[in-house]
């Protein structure tokens, strides 16, 4: 039986399959037309009204003309990715991003984090350094961090802000880890903080719904919303009409609070466990973040090469995902543990091989 | 009440709902876990597995590892678009292909259809006249075609082939309406008649079971599967998991035989209807496409502006769609009907209304 601490799979005990079924049942009796037939791009109207009052949880309010729904949050970073030729990211960053960029050829300015957030002198300074020609429009950032779990704190959002407002740029929120800080209540989405139309602010129900359904979007108030679902139009035309209607009778019923309440206890637990399984099996040189959010701990050796690693932990049945994929450029000694998906034993096991192997390969 | 003769919307009366109801109550009992998690960005292996089956209807076999699922016949043509900077394309053609290649930039040589298909000579000496330089490599066709309604002619696929294999290009063949042909059997797909490996089989569940649930698929031999999967990957990473085991289910349980010919006679019941009321109701100077397949009749009258017909015909509740968007730099004289969403009595109704407007607005 593998051990999977690779991929951001939410733990499927908190998949609503049940109320789900009761929706399909009824959406296919009261609304069949609407659930199989075409759909507008951007989406359904109903759906993205739900959405409009969904992200009120988020601390801000918007309207359902101003909300793209896509194909998870990925899509939405695909469309994004047709409104710019540079970028600024924070790096480490979401490993379906960076291959986006390099997909698309998008010239990126990486900026490190430090356990606050991104760091802005060096995002401030890059941005000085590429001046006006090439100027740096977007900048992308997962305030609830992937892949280091941790908590963009709330200064450093104001502050981000601030620095958008001095050099004119616009900030790409990708908030799909926003309702899983384990420490303390959710922090505002810099959406709600920004008060001059800064922020472009994707998410998705994938961690708190369902990935299968395949429901992100994006909420801006600025003219981009009709070119991306120009975009979206000719790419795919439009999300599966059943599944955004499945969404949106989740939100409408309002069960939506119960499941981000279970799931957040449940991901709390695992994360004390994968913490507590670190503490106890990993070497003391093998550096881990500390995941106050979100699905990961990214760690960190100097003398480890993490592909080797990965090759010797496959042959124990363990699984995680590289540090590479999360940086632009370098990333060799680092590697991203999931403890979304593994059960608390099984994450206990993993790092337990896992540090075995660490110490094993060390010796080489 | 609006009488609807635009798009290519399937008759709501087709849609297997009481089926579908059951299946997802079935998925989500018995795999819940698949239902609502993460997938391949290949698609589910097991849904492929089923339309392997599937396609041996339309005449060729293909293993599941050569079957790519798309969100849609539209999301297969923006991928393959990934492929090449400029293409061969019937004319008049779908319009959300003209409007991708568009969007894309790639460079388009038009192909005339006769009442037989695309004709052959002519795209013969297109290609000579191109040369290698900028090697005319794809040719797109719809053999049950839209906006015609005409149905390619089995010599002529023959023929079409056997020139693809002297000037060595590969044939998109989309083949969406390839069950519904109504006055004769349907004929072989052009993909079962390639010993080559040259044609590119495109198609979609929207047609037959439902546009919402947004199942597509690419079906090819050649290498191209693999790339197209790493660039599915970078857009939106996956179709829905739940809608894709919902299709699979439908081939697996064997309903959609039945569900092509209730629909078969369904679109021939109404296809007889247009043909007839058009034949009443329109001025002799118009002429239409006689509808062998598919949803649509393309008209046209030289005396007339489809776009100034369509105001008009707005303002009467009817709506269908101007022949610009069919043609990549011409058709202003033309304008499509579709007859699969109207109801017989709609049909004869708006087309009554098109004939009145159409001789009214020549009288100008």
């Amino acid at each position: 039986m593998q051990i999977n601490l690779g991929g951001g799979l939410p733990d499927p005990i908190t998949f609503p399959w049940e109320q789900i079924t009761d929706i399909v049942s009824y959406l296919l009796k009261t609304k069949q037309d609407k659930a199989l037939q075409y759909a507008s791009s951007q989406g359904i109207e109903e759906v993205r009204h739900e959405i409009s009052n969904f992200v009120r949880k988020r601390g801000f309010s918007i309207s359902e003309d101003q909300i793209l729904i896509t194909g998870g949050a990925k899509e939405a970073i695909f469309l994004l990715s047709e409104l710019f030729s540079n970028i600024a990211s924070e790096e480490p960053t979401f490993q379906g991003f960076i291959s986006t960029m390099k997909f698309k050829h998008i010239n990126v300015y990486p900026i490190p984090w430090d356990d606050k957030g991104p760091i802005l002198d060096i995002l401030e300074k890059k941005i000085k350094e590429v001046g006006s020609i090439n100027q740096i429009k977007y900048f992308y950032v997962i305030p609830i961090h992937n892949p280091t779990g941790r908590v963009m704190t709330l200064q450093r959002r104001k502050q981000l802000l601030e620095l958008a407002s001095d050099f004119d740029f616009k900030i790409i929120e990708d908030d799909i880890y926003g309702f899983y800080t384990y420490d303390f209540p959710p922090l505002p989405a810099l959406k709600s903080l920004d008060k001059e139309g800064r922020v472009i602010y994707i998410s998705s129900f994938s961690k708190i719904i369902s990935p299968g359904l395949r429901i992100g979007f994006i909420a801006y108030e600025g003219k981009e919303i009709e070119m991306l679902n120009n975009i979206k139009a000719e790419i795919n035309h439009q999300v599966s009409s059943l599944d955004q209607l499945i969404v949106g009778e989740i939100l409408k019923r309002n069960i939506i609070d119960s499941i981000i309440d279970n799931s957040l206890l449940l991901y709390k637990k695992k994360r004390d466990v994968i913490v507590k399984s670190i503490k106890e099996y990993f070497p003391t040189d093998t550096e881990c973040s500390y995941p106050e959010g979100g699905f990961f701990v990214l760690c960190k050796n100097d003398k480890l090469d993490s592909s080797v690693l990965l090759k010797e932990a496959i042959k124990r049945d363990v699984k995680f995902i590289p540090g590479e994929k999360f940086f632009y450029s370098e990333g060799k000694n680092s590697f991203r543990l999931s403890f979304s998906y593994a059960k608390e034993n099984e994450i206990t096991e993993g790092i337990k091989i896992l540090g075995e192997l660490i110490k094993q390969i060390k010796e080489y």
